[in-house]
């Protein structure tokens, strides 16, 4: 773990000790799989002790649900920014589809961690983050009907087009690799090109 | 390991000993994650004991191998007939996506070690695998520049459209669950419509 944390990543979790721990998880998990991950993997990917890891976070599952929580909530954030900063729905689409695609490229191994592992979350924990994902939903949902009703966008189904919107994005998580092509800025707006066009526009 | 197995799951496999511990590996894999599984556990799950898989498999990796391997040919082999089927490339198009979808969500627990489990695979199996999977990515291509080349499809860059449809149906892997709503056809039909107007036929 010589790389330096970039500084977008988990903004609020404070101390660094903290933030570096969660970088290492996602390395271990990705290596190894949650499941046959130990404290003291992540603890030596973070070149710490065991005892110091139980200074910030009580078990794996804990450390596990503080990526998981930041990035569902930083998702949430963003659609919500986009939603009251944007009254046309169209250009409201474009621009969520362009940051969430382009977050899923650029932070592919913590989203994957993100994405791939809610099983593993202990419930309570669980239930947090199904309730921020199905807030998330209904605000795509919400821009979705708003194009509808303004004659925008024409879709059958909105739950499965707005199901269908976020799939693109999840699924860039599991393809895109560390060469970095498309760019993250791009293939965002090659996504945002093919959502409005699936939804009508 | 009461259920019995469906008739299209794996119908090349024999014996049967050889589907019911690869069927035992996917409820493993699925509980415990690939990497904290055993062949014990493979084996316990199957209803035979670790020297009984050993005569079918050699190791963890080689049942592992074996799901994938027969996942992505059934992939390949489906949008194979599909479109030495179908010459004309927006039909073509809709049933590769009735297809795709349909199977990612009634064999969603199969297509999710399938899709996801890829980077556990040894090196040579995964070379193997990564072929079928650029020889299916390649036929979807195809049948887009057909389109194209026809006035039947816009699409400005081929290569992430076809990403994007591929997408579609392998994130149906990861969110649908055993409540089967929509049922596997409907969504097929519903994303073959949302696939179409993306290409913007």
């Amino acid at each position: 773990m010589t790389e330096p944390l970039p500084d977008d990543l988990w903004p609020d979790v404070r101390p660094d000790a903290a933030r570096r721990l969660m970088a290492a998880a996602i390395e271990s998990f990705a290596t190894r799989g949650y499941h046959a991950t130990t404290t003291r993997d992540i603890a030596n990917a973070a070149g710490m002790s065991p005892a110091a890891l139980y200074v910030h976070f009580p078990s794996k599952a804990a450390v596990l649900s503080a990526i998981s929580r930041s990035g569902h909530e930083q998702a949430l954030d963003m659609v919500q920014d986009v939603v009251s900063g944007t009254p046309d729905p169209v250009e409201a689409m474009s621009l969520i589809v362009q940051r969430f695609v382009a977050w899923h490229a650029k932070r592919h191994r913590v989203a994957r961690v993100v994405q791939y592992e809610l099983q593993a979350l202990p419930p309570p924990d669980y239930e947090q983050i199904a309730t921020l994902r199905r807030r998330t939903e209904q605000l795509v949902r919400d821009v979705i009907t708003a194009g509808v009703d303004r004659g925008r966008f024409h879709v059958t189904d909105v739950r499965t087009a707005a199901r269908a919107v976020l799939s693109l994005g999840i699924d860039v998580a599991r393809w895109y690799t560390d060469t970095g092509k498309p760019s993250p800025a791009l293939l965002g707006r090659q996504y945002a090109d093919l959502v409005l066009r699936m939804l009508g526009a």
